[in-house]
């Protein structure tokens, strides 16, 4: 199956949570087709619905809920936002979805309670594990690890890069892309191999902002031209 | 036996490249004495002499050359800054020496030629290996991964933040009173396993500089109060 380089439709898997729902508030504030997914058709409704009172009406056309599978079908691009103790179950029952399908994996490894310490999957990292278990029609692709989500909620600018790796460059420029519809900046990170490094840093700030008594500790690349 | 909590003099092993002679310049500035390490006395004085320039002729009485073993002996902390490849050689010849001392790891787990792909050692990390390799009676605190070495040989402001890890809160404390002392910003990064993700950082800088067509890429904290 050959892989559609053109997204104009985003499936969000277990969007219902707030990392989903801010990813999709900014995705269709960009012009983009957004399915919210769950398990539950009911409850993708239900954030539709929650979403849908930040929205213009021409925006909430580009907005709907589906469960899992059936949004995903009707995409081109699928972003992964689920807990890391259901990352290899709910992609081995999406597997035939995904085929010939850009997957954006946001997963971090936390293992709680140990949530602040950094846990490397066996595979070498969560979006390895994806890529691995998902084979090659899939191309995954992993970002977003380390943004608070309640900030994509709002329309204010985020202090906090993006690192995004793929498989190889087009999976990353595909990735970027996708990362600069939202407002954030965005820079290629490499194979999945260093996708260790954005999942591994959240534990990190997980713990900067337990210190810090904050709540969106976040990174940025310094000495560098920015966008 | 017991580890001195009060550091007056550093040794700088295999700091003899610009990674050693840089932290050299920042702490002796700050009032510490700094021996620079060699395998090769003769290298350790040329080092020396080299940044003498740099330096009043009362900062010059801070610093000093000697062969790595004597140079970790006369100290109550030791900085590791010598190539992957020979990690494991050189703690293992210093074990003895660094017993009941602190011992700062800069090591970058890189491998030739792929230097952007993130390696993750069996040990889980460069800085878990030392501490296991040196055992109890070392503590290791790693820090100073993703710093533009060069940098520290000048007197800017660099902006680039330093993540310190290290077994228990007390060396994470030792670790982040030496980064401040060089006029960097310190965060607790958490237990040596965390410490992956200032190694594997390196990695993802290399690749953005290459892209950026920079050389001094680095990290800061963002959405938190700053020194």
């Amino acid at each position: 199956m050959s892989i559609e380089t053109e997204i104009n439709t985003i499936a969000i898997i277990g969007g219902t949570g707030k990392e989903g729902k801010g990813l999709a508030y900014r995705w269709v504030k960009a012009g983009y087709k957004v399915i919210i997914g769950s398990r539950n058709m009911e409850k993708a409704q239900i954030a539709v619905a929650e979403l849908a009172e930040k929205l213009t009406d021409q925006e909430q056309k580009l907005l709907s809920g589906d469960e899992n599978g059936a949004a995903v079908r009707q995409s081109q691009l699928a972003v992964l936002t689920v807990p890391y103790q259901f990352h290899k179950d709910i992609l081995s029952s999406l597997k035939n979805d995904l085929a010939g399908k850009y997957l954006i994996d946001v997963t971090v490894p936390l293992v709680p309670p140990k949530v602040s310490t950094v846990q490397v999957p066996e595979e070498g990292s969560a979006a390895l594990q994806a890529q691995m278990l998902l084979g090659e029609e899939t191309t995954v692709i992993s970002a977003f690890q380390n943004i608070s989500f309640g900030l994509l909620l709002s329309d204010e600018k985020i202090e906090c890069d993006v690192l995004v790796c793929g498989k190889n460059v087009e999976a990353r420029e595909i990735g970027q892309k996708m990362v600069r519809a939202t407002g954030l900046t965005a820079w290629d990170a490499g194979p999945l191999e260093n996708s260790i490094v954005a999942e591994g840093f959240t534990s990190v700030l997980i713990r900067i902002n337990k210190q810090a008594g904050t709540k969106n500790a976040g990174i940025q690349i310094t000495n560098v031209p920015r966008d």
